[in-house]
């Protein structure tokens, strides 16, 4: 079986001591810039082969410059190699260029871990995808939106009409194409790829740029449709945090996201 | 007027290129180790000097190695120096031992920013701090307890006679000794200082460490009382997250944080 595309746009191959060679493609742009995610992705497959760890844990991107399509550099410094976590940090350039500075502790969720289990919140409650919004590269809606599949909560998809719901939150499905498995690596895009609060929020803004992006993974997701669920409660001082959830089909929490972003000055 | 404690015991002085000598003190110990929201302080402070930036933003710390009293460096590198931010990375190290690795964007928060506000949460309601309570090292409580003035909600309280609330939540007062001003680098403390949610959960462990511990900075605090709250919803994997806010006097959010930590094992 051929790999998804997810994992093909995704690869890199190593191309010196500590340093991966990959690409930006396409297919993940908004707007030809390629999704924050996406990128960090990019970064952490170069990390997880550097440090041996197929897993990032918790893993922090910090945004310099936006990507497009080109061929990028990931540098990769092992600071630390335990025996259950390593930690690594990594620069994802293109030319001369840093994108993304990016800090992580990397492991092996694979076993899972059965000590103690307390959960005090639940997957978003929603209607079945194929009761959702679906987002149309071939209707103007930009192209990552045709290299997975995004099904909003119809009551948070008011904004793609001009109707924004007014509140900061953003629900839905995710999955990748053609049953590409969502792994740790897929989390990470998945917590970047849905559309800002901000957009139903009727903030007098257009875009929220990503400062920083911090992303605890918890484990690997079983197969199926993923839930997720993105809110914001302080939009203060020329700043917004977004907080995501992102659940497998078997009501298990698998990531839980937090990014801040910049509400841009120019805004009115 | 000579320093706060908490400002001489974070002092840096530069010692070389990009590199700050420092040194753990012992006001700062939980059982012989030194806070981590303290250490990354530090590493804050010599992060600020090398960029020419004062205010931590966003600021993500991965903790490698417990720290105790000792002499510390701080090798500081900028990755990238714009107009409104600088993003720069540093290793706290005791020796070859590397304690902290860090991740931050610096900026200056001094101006505030009149931009859209959109608040959609509020400060904990609690007693007065003069009813709250008190945790003194001469009778048993960590030596930090009698470095700063914190306050704990009675509620939240009962741990310390055996009886916890059973509620993952954590909630009380914080200012510094003397009328110390609390600034962005004391808000690192504020975060970190608390006692565990885990205290008061009934959770089959005895301390979570911190894998990781990310903070963004609002603004700088007005003079005064600063109200913290501090709350975990997903126990699970091995792994808990504890997300802190933390207002000040005027009643504005100045600073929000998420910590990773770890469940041990060997928990029973």
């Amino acid at each position: 079986m051929s790999p998804g595309i997810f994992a093909r746009d995704t690869a890199v191959r190593p191309s010196g001591e500590g340093v991966y060679a990959s690409a930006i493609c396409r297919n993940w742009d908004i707007g030809g810039k390629a999704n924050g995610g996406y990128l960090l992705a990019i970064a952490a497959r170069a990390m997880a082969a550097e440090t041996g760890r197929p897993d990032p844990v918790t893993i922090t991107a910090h945004y310099l410059s936006p990507g497009s399509v080109s061929d990028v550099e990931v540098q990769v410094r092992t600071i630390r190699s335990g025996k259950r976590f390593a930690v690594a940090s990594a620069s994802l350039v293109a030319g001369d260029r840093p994108l993304l500075q990016v800090l992580g502790t990397f492991g092996d969720l694979s076993a899972g871990d059965d000590t103690f289990e307390r959960i005090e919140a639940a997957p978003p409650q929603m209607p079945p995808p194929e009761s959702c919004v679906v987002q149309d590269p071939s209707n103007g809606a930009p192209r990552i939106f045709g290299s997975m599949d995004l099904r909003l909560d119809p009551e948070d998809a008011g904004f793609l009409r001009g109707e924004p719901s007014g509140l900061m939150r953003t629900r839905g499905w995710f999955r990748l194409l053609h049953e590409e498995p969502v792994d740790t690596l897929g989390l990470l895009l998945a917590v970047d790829a849905f559309p800002p609060t901000a957009f139903n929020a009727r903030l007098p803004v257009a875009w929220t740029p990503t400062v920083e992006l911090t992303v605890h993974l918890r484990a690997r997701p079983a197969s199926g449709w993923l839930r997720a669920s993105f809110s914001t409660r302080f939009v203060s001082a020329g700043f917004l945090e977004e907080d995501g959830e992102v659940w497998d089909s078997t009501g298990r929490l698998v990531a839980q996201s937090r990014q801040l972003a910049l509400l841009p000055r120019a805004a009115g």
